[in-house]
């Protein structure tokens, strides 16, 4: 099968293993794991942050998050297209009891007015806005990316209004690779930055949230009561330590490959795309004259994987478990089932 | 002062106070003081519904329904004007572990389609879409009404999609009075409808929700956890059922002075309205020329009270305290002033 | 019916209706009701504290005061007999997220020794210890009293561990006519503080919080997330301060009553009860040889209101509407049927 | 150093990693890795439920079982040593709004007295009891065991009131070794059970909740939510599988290790310590003489590992990383010290 579904997917190539079955390890939760530990050390060095914790997964990232910028009762500005918003089974408001705000946008891109106009007034019926979250890549929206100007912009918006700030960087690698930022000049603007390990880098389990001593000190104990502090993590820590290492390079040509098929189902009539939107590896179409999931399903019986993501809509992602030939076969038989 | 900031403002008059004075009292968290037994009784007869609750807040009536009717994680749609949304200080989150999924709508009323397009798919990641709540009348849309076909319309494919219906009815009185709409009838189609004694009808405090036995037998465990059992509770059921049996017919009136006020308004240059929307009590109007702030000031200065709903965004409330000679007060002032 | 079975059963007198019926009222929302806003003071100044804030119940101060204090996961250590851990259904962990630490002692009056006990050790594995929250009177307890003492040495231990303190006052108005302390001292060790205008006092309704400023404007909008917010209080809040005024001389009358009905039943081989247990208004006795919902039946049917407190246990209580004549009958009535 | 602050602290053996590196995996997310399906189908049929689910912690399991077994609001009985309430962090007032009713006993193990005796009354005032939780074998009380019998009489109570029941079986493991019970007999009588693998049984990272179909489909949600839901987990989930097949012989000779260790400890004068408590891996021993800090930090000098457990309380626990010529030098060592 060609799975496109998600770059969640990758399997550990058989380095990785290697890196895994030779790590040192100890137990986490006694902060004894110096794979875990070097492996914090490593993304708060590439980040420049004070400090970082390892978590089980981008959602315990985003909610442990949440939940040391926040107080119950708070609100938090998304994008209407956010992880947070629409993938985390609804988890911010039971886990920190705090409402969630969602701005529509045009392409998953908060902008500053648009972060502006969804502040509320002081007042004691008023939900207190405290957090802008934002995405980059934004999923949902298509990977779209944003730069570093764009974020800085936003943000200004949010300190002038003394909110803090999250950035949920599940493809900040993504980003990283299409514009040639910097990674630490990417998470420099945030009060909490995290990066996944177990997308487009390969590894199969984690991610690691960066910021100052003191929220990493508060993640920590959030991390216990969510029950995600683990024994012999470094196992874990071990795969996302040789991704960090040797799977960055990949992305580049993620993106080239998914460039490639966008321009192949931009020209076929049974689909709707408009190829400048695909800036990273997620490749989001319309499929006007049929359901996503009677498409979906016809691949599929084809060995190919795609994600319906509406009615009419499906994804397509990219990542290091798809080659070049890979991409050759779906292209021809997306041309072969739908010209 | 010529308040029409709110139809909360109204002050009980000297034959409600003799009502709450004689009012035949005993402990209400025993379920022992008769006076809050009929007027709950009343209510449940008005609304045939089998059962309804005192509660010293319209908010803590939503906030009790939306707890009774949802699970931690489930996700409630609102219409992005809804007070549940805007004005209850970001409870639901705290109080009942739930993400609002507010609909932007072009009038403050939830639509079939609006309410279709929000219900979220299947699987493990979305958060459980549970409960539509609707307000009738819509507050910071403008006090718009919901016809009882509209409303049937929404509550159908809600119900087809299995979930659950609850009614804001804070000002549903305002919405019977403009349609001739039996109140029964309003609210039959929801699993849990609340209406308000302290807005338009003229008590101090209190609001009252009904629904099924069971509903409600829940709902006053929740209502005690949330500190809203109060004791010789019957002085202010009293002032209730006195508004019940006697402030009714008031709210034709008072729609007939927000009318007349809308008219007034919409014909001065400094002012934007369309008085098509004022459909009730509630005048809002657009100031573009000048920030609501600002006007809102120049007016409090002249003895009349509006409330600023945005920054060029004005609300006036007409209610029992506002008479025919003080529209002509305000309208004559506006005129002044703002021609 | 005499009814022993709570302070919270007083019904307003003639005088304190006319007091309700002739307040001067106002939005309380909007914090414009005079009424509430001068019992507001009153209650600082009684308490010496910066700020005071009216709530509509006991159990609503307590859960504001929990929620003010605390952050999500901390715990909060109280007596095993204390109101919160017992009667408020369960309140603290759904409304704030905390952990209750319940301590047996032999009277239900914490010491400084079970409180060092309680308190947890550093650790991201174990709860944080964050309030220590007194009753006074302790009502389960038998309406046992702190004195001041007391008191300085419990708050002395949490202070030295970092920790916020609460007084649940519900009757502190009875510890302070039992040992003649004023309530201001009482008062003075806390971080916040409690009293009610509902039990010995007889006011309808309504309890008032004080401290710090800081603290009441967090409790004002904890207050209106609850649904506690409500328009004309001052209704109730005229009642509060007439209860104020004429009510608390009332209560050393209660508590001889008590221990005149105290050494009857000690006195009858029916019950068990040591008179030196009962300080104020509250007369908690076993009934070894016979259970205590039996005995209240047979008393109810007397026409004596009586609350079971346990399988084998009453609790009788002594207010306002109780007469010296009343527990005449009271006790005739015991020694009738039980000696 | 000879570790025995805990059976947490084991790292993974090399045919262990072997089995890791060799692991078939998949996306668990989307349900489709191969090893963590079929050690959730291995748990569910030595466990004799309908299935069961993986998690990164017994922290997790714990917290995703109350959240599935109670509603916000609701009470559950646990006994004052158990881990729920000491070691989770506050978890369960936070993520599921619950209170805990810790019950005194006098070896860690909940009684049916204890129980019934915990049970609330009716009433809209207390807190409803809706879950009993034990844990076996019980940690902070020295790794005591329940009997089948033992537990068929506290369940019995449990149900008999309509309460649901949860079994912490962290070191279910171990009771099973020291008893000889069967591990299907001592899951039977529990709503939800969940057994470690990273205890004694030696896996770096995992539990495994197990109970019927509904329930799991709900655990996976709320597992989800917490940020449980982890990608290739089949990493992990061999290293348990493993586990389960070679090394639950290992735990007999722990527990001879742990007798033989408490025996040496019980004859030292500086130590306290009854040696018929210690029936599994776990000696808990009192030092009346000194802290227990110092004697760790003595120990820990000495390259040997023990846990403090109270002021004057250190804990050992043997498992499958310490020898017998371990035990025999640490138990040199003790002697040498503290004769």
């Amino acid at each position: 099968m060609i799975d496109l579904r998600s770059d969640t997917v990758t399997r550990p190539s058989s380095a990785m293993r290697t890196a895994m079955m030779e790590a040192d390890v100890g137990d986490d939760v006694y902060g004894e794991d110096p794979t875990v530990n070097q492996l914090q050390d490593d993304i708060a060095a590439l980040l420049d942050t004070e400090a970082a914790l390892f978590t089980p997964s981008g959602t315990m990232a985003n909610q442990i998050a949440l939940h040391v910028l926040t107080d119950p009762g708070d609100e938090v500005i998304v994008d209407a297209t956010s992880h947070i918003y629409n993938y985390e089974t609804g988890a911010a408001g039971m886990l920190s009891g705090i409402q969630l705000h969602p701005v529509s946008t045009s392409n998953g891109l908060l902008t500053p007015d648009a972060v502006e106009a969804a502040i509320r007034p002081e007042g004691a019926v008023f939900p207190r806005s405290r957090v802008v979250a934002l995405e980059n890549t934004a999923n949902k929206a298509g990977g779209r990316v944003y730069s570093l100007e764009h974020i800085h912009a936003v943000v200004e918006v949010a300190r002038s209004h003394g909110l803090r700030t999250l950035l949920d960087g599940a493809r900040l690698w993504n980003a990283a690779a299409a514009t040639g930022a910097d990674m630490a000049n990417y998470a420099a603007p945030f009060d909490l930055v995290w990066v996944a390990l177990s997308k487009g880098l390969g590894a199969p389990v984690g991610s690691v949230l960066a910021g100052s001593a003191n929220h990493i000190n508060a993640a920590r104990r959030v991390r216990k009561r969510l029950g995600g502090g683990m024994r012999q993590a470094g196992i874990l820590a071990a795969a996302g330590r040789y991704a960090l290492a040797h799977h960055r390079e990949q992305l580049v040509t993620d993106h080239a490959h998914a460039r490639r098929l966008a321009r192949a189902i931009s020209a076929l009539p049974a689909f709707e795309l408009d190829v400048d939107t695909v800036e990273t590896n997620i490749v989001i179409f319309d499929t006007p004259h049929a359901s996503a999931q009677t498409i979906a399903d016809e691949l599929a019986s084809e060995g190919i994987g795609l994600t319906p993501f509406g009615p009419h809509t499906l994804r397509a992602t990219t990542h290091r478990d798809v080659s070049s030939d890979d991409i050759d076969t779906v292209i021809h038989t997306l041309r072969t089932l739908y010209r």
